[in-house]
């Protein structure tokens, strides 16, 4: 059997992303022997996710060109960024000849700042389901949405279903099943309260005023979520 | 109300750790104001998880001599540090004063050689299980065990449910459930094979021939596990 080809992974970082965003789907997609994964950034070198935690960027966005696989994590950067122009310019034309086009919790506002979400349905961290449709994406509420080779996770620790998925789509199956069980990917969360709709509405008004206090640009999109 | 005393948690980082094992608590942990995280090493600079991927080391182990939280992870570097005196030296004075002591997947064996597992229950990776006799304690298979202040976490991505059963244990059950309601803690695997037992013995002996290529040390333990 021939080896299978070399598979680009580029993950772009920045300021204030949020590690698990991306480290959630690095750590399976990594564990193919045929993938080879980049950290890219407007220039090379060390990347706050914020004051305590810092990544290093070994490529810029121009090295790059046309990576396989696109992964875009979120956090509060994002915001920042929308207008960015050689990131969303980046991940235009990266995306034109992508194996697969995919983000984790608000990285999808990336995608659809770089007009990748136009008329697809997608997902996104709950708390910014409505801002969807300023990108004329549909707003799916699943933990990963597939729409040909683009594909949306949910907030945060989705990104390791989606990762998942990934390593099944560029493999098969039970090589994705494998690195589920070397991964011990057999979540056991101590309480019922991921999703809006588990948690309720006194603990989704909390998460809101935290989330406002430190992303105020949030505040029109959580008042949807409660639908005051 | 008073404001709560800010706590410190120390992430020793070192070559080849996995950066689920770390990030996985970091999140939840980070989220609570009253907590700064500090990533230590036997240097301050980067610090390579593998190829890929580096982080900060921010602070040495002599400058941070007493945390409140010390989060050991694991990964194929582990090995290589199990006789590591600036290492080992620094977990066993640093665990006289912490409030929890805890790890994530293989970190359990460096708890192990600094003889804090001595006469506990404990876990580790699914792999490793038969280890833990070896540092006396008694291995236990669940994805989190608690004994008085040391925690142990079973294998990569059960660091994120420890950390948030740690956010529990630090503040309380409310601000833990918003917490994991904020990183949208749904986890919806898309296989059911997270652990060998669901995982069954043909994809147990896959993955442990991986695991044995890159981890040789790992042979004995495997057989065990596969009961040859």
């Amino acid at each position: 059997m021939a080896a299978p080809r070399m598979l680009q992974v580029a993950i772009p970082i920045f300021k204030d992303v949020t590690a698990l965003d991306f480290v959630g789907p690095y750590e399976p997609l990594h564990a193919l022997p045929n993938v080879n994964v980049v950290f890219v950034s407007h220039s090379k070198g060390l990347c706050d996710a914020d004051q305590a935690l810092s990544f290093q960027a070994t490529a810029t966005f121009d090295e790059i060109p046309s990576p396989d696989i696109i992964i875009v994590p979120g956090g509060k950067g994002t915001n920042a960024l929308m207008t960015d122009k050689p990131l969303i310019n980046w991940l235009r034309k990266a995306h034109e000849t992508s194996m697969y086009t995919t983000s984790v919790c608000t990285g999808s506002m990336l995608l659809g700042a770089a007009g990748i979400l136009k008329g697809l349905e997608a997902t996104t961290h709950w708390m910014l389901m409505e801002t969807l449709p300023k990108f004329a994406a549909k707003p799916v509420k699943s933990r990963v949405v597939q729409q040909g080779k683009v594909i949306t996770a949910a907030g945060v620790s989705a990104g390791i279903d989606m990762g998942l998925k990934l390593v099944a789509l560029l493999s098969d199956e039970k090589t994705a099943k494998v690195v589920q069980l070397l991964l011990e990917y057999d979540p056991q969360p101590p309480f019922s309260c991921g999703s809006p709709a588990t948690a309720g509405p006194e603990l989704v008004a909390i998460a809101l005023a935290l989330a406002e206090k430190n992303m105020p640009e949030l505040k029109h999109e959580g008042a949807a979520i409660l639908e005051n």
